[in-house]
């Protein structure tokens, strides 16, 4: 089984601090790499984490503030330095694909490389990628400016085959596929084998749900029904819930609830305003309506695990 | 007298390395700062250094190459969201003035403060700003794309007066600013006394000059004549100098040629190619053709002296 996993490369809101630096995380599928955002000085963190930028395939921007999307242009810049030959595909508000050409051509730069540019809307789900093992669908948030959240699923993993079982049947190399798919296999004199004879269930499909920035939004609940994990911006606490409801912007506790509605099986909070110096309070806040809850350090990797 | 000083803030050529960040500097002349160029990050270099960036009046960039001005956007928000109120003087290529407003119109944001945009050109030297105590000149470079490098000119200090002196000879307070301009006195009896005898010579006026990036240039000699301090690019060495004729860049001994047929004080070297491990056999380049050269180092500040 693949590892699956998403680093944090900055999970500050607005301005960068001392130990945080602006929206931006890695997803790693086995050796496919994804990018989530990407807040200025991004490049420079993947540098400093020994992120190989060349595994990057897909780039998706969830929404035109400038600390989710500024070091988007100079990661496009180095990777045409270093000679970049494989496509990219960005998926974004329709404006990012104006402000990305007009910057390459006041340089007068022609991309090394195809850069593939998906228009994202905001109104209800849609499936935006599927690359065979994944899927990746756009979901609407409720912010100042549209913007979208992303789920990334993992297509269902074939069973595994009881080599085993399937000579002893006499299953023939043809129908293995079948099997696979979870077929029941029929014999030359009729006999029905039940496929759960013959293949071993793997292991259920992961999920990850990425949702910054947003206000409190039920439909939301609905969309990421089980996922296996959620980040979920937590740029307040409830001492701010108006300054939270002003901005759109959601608290821990906010946060927590959707988590919880939404039957999730862990919670990764980020996209913390600078002015909260102990994140454990944020952590309390959001304990009292969903576990487990991790509040999210720039540089450490997480598990998407079942 | 004003301490006048630059600090590097980036000083690497395209793309970051572990101990360079892209271009920019900041120049202060005592309690007023100007920042030349601002490649993605300087707000977090800026930062770092606990450089107070609310005292940045004036912003001028060289060239809307990326590794020059992709900070910037997220200066410009940074000070937003920290709600700056003084007014932003940008200095740029034409392009540079949408590249800006097509950001800010994306995230539909109406800046605290005013930013002034002035469209730099590159044929010719032009007095671009003048603040009383200093003037700034845009001057062509030749480089792929328009570029300008930049002369800052402290202008002539008065001259000090000599109270012992102007009370011997009895000269009025009204008379003193012209005895500072540097005019003599005529006393009621006619008698002149020569100014050299009631005031002290100040300083001579300090002058940098902000040269990146250009291929080897001959008419900047002339321009930059005796200037105190000259920063000029070094991209390459003389084993890569079709690679620098190629892409427009200068190689150390080039730029040390332009520093002695200027005669300007002090040489610092800059945007150095990733390429360059040890940046001592740069500064021996240089140093056949001109005394005293300085390789530059990122957080380090150089004053500017006669």
């Amino acid at each position: 089984m693949k590892k699956f996993t998403i680093t944090i490369l900055g999970s500050s809101a607005a301005i960068p601090t001392a130990t945080r630096n602006l929206s931006a995380q890695l997803v790693a599928y086995g050796e496919q790499y994804f990018l989530f955002d990407c807040g200025e000085g991004t490049q420079m963190i993947l540098k400093q984490l020994r992120i190989k930028i060349n595994k990057i395939g897909h780039v998706f921007i969830s929404h035109l503030h400038g600390d989710h999307y500024y070091g988007l242009i100079g990661l496009i810049s180095t990777w045409h330095l270093l000679g970049r030959k494989t496509a990219i595909d960005v998926y974004g508000p329709p404006e990012l694909q104006n402000i990305i050409e007009i910057q390459l051509n006041a340089s007068m730069t022609t991309l090394s490389y195809p850069l593939i540019f998906h228009s994202t809307q905001s109104e209800t789900p849609r499936l935006i990628a599927d690359n065979g093992r994944l899927t990746v669908t756009s979901l609407p948030l409720k912010h100042r400016i549209p913007t979208t959240g992303f789920l990334i699923n993992e297509k269902p993993l074939p069973r595994s085959i009881r080599r085993a079982e399937t000579d002893r049947y006499g299953v023939p190399f043809i129908f293995m596929e079948k099997l696979r798919a979870g077929e029941d296999f029929v014999d030359e004199d009729g006999n029905t084998i039940p496929n759960h004879l013959l293949t071993i269930e793997p292991a259920p499909p992961r999920s990850y749900a990425y949702c910054s920035d947003t206000a409190w939004y039920e439909p939301l609940a609905k969309w990421i029904q089980g996922c296996s994990m959620l980040y979920h911006e937590a740029t307040f606490m409830n001492d701010k819930a108006k300054s939270a409801e002003e901005k759109m912007h959601s608290t821990a506790a906010q946060a927590a609830q959707i988590a919880s509605l939404a039957g999730v099986r862990k919670l990764l909070l980020g996209h913390f305003s600078a002015r909260y110096d102990d994140l454990s309070l944020l952590q309390a806040e959001a304990e009292e309506f969903f576990n487990p809850v991790v509040i999210v350090e720039d540089g450490e990797t997480y598990e998407i695990v079942n």
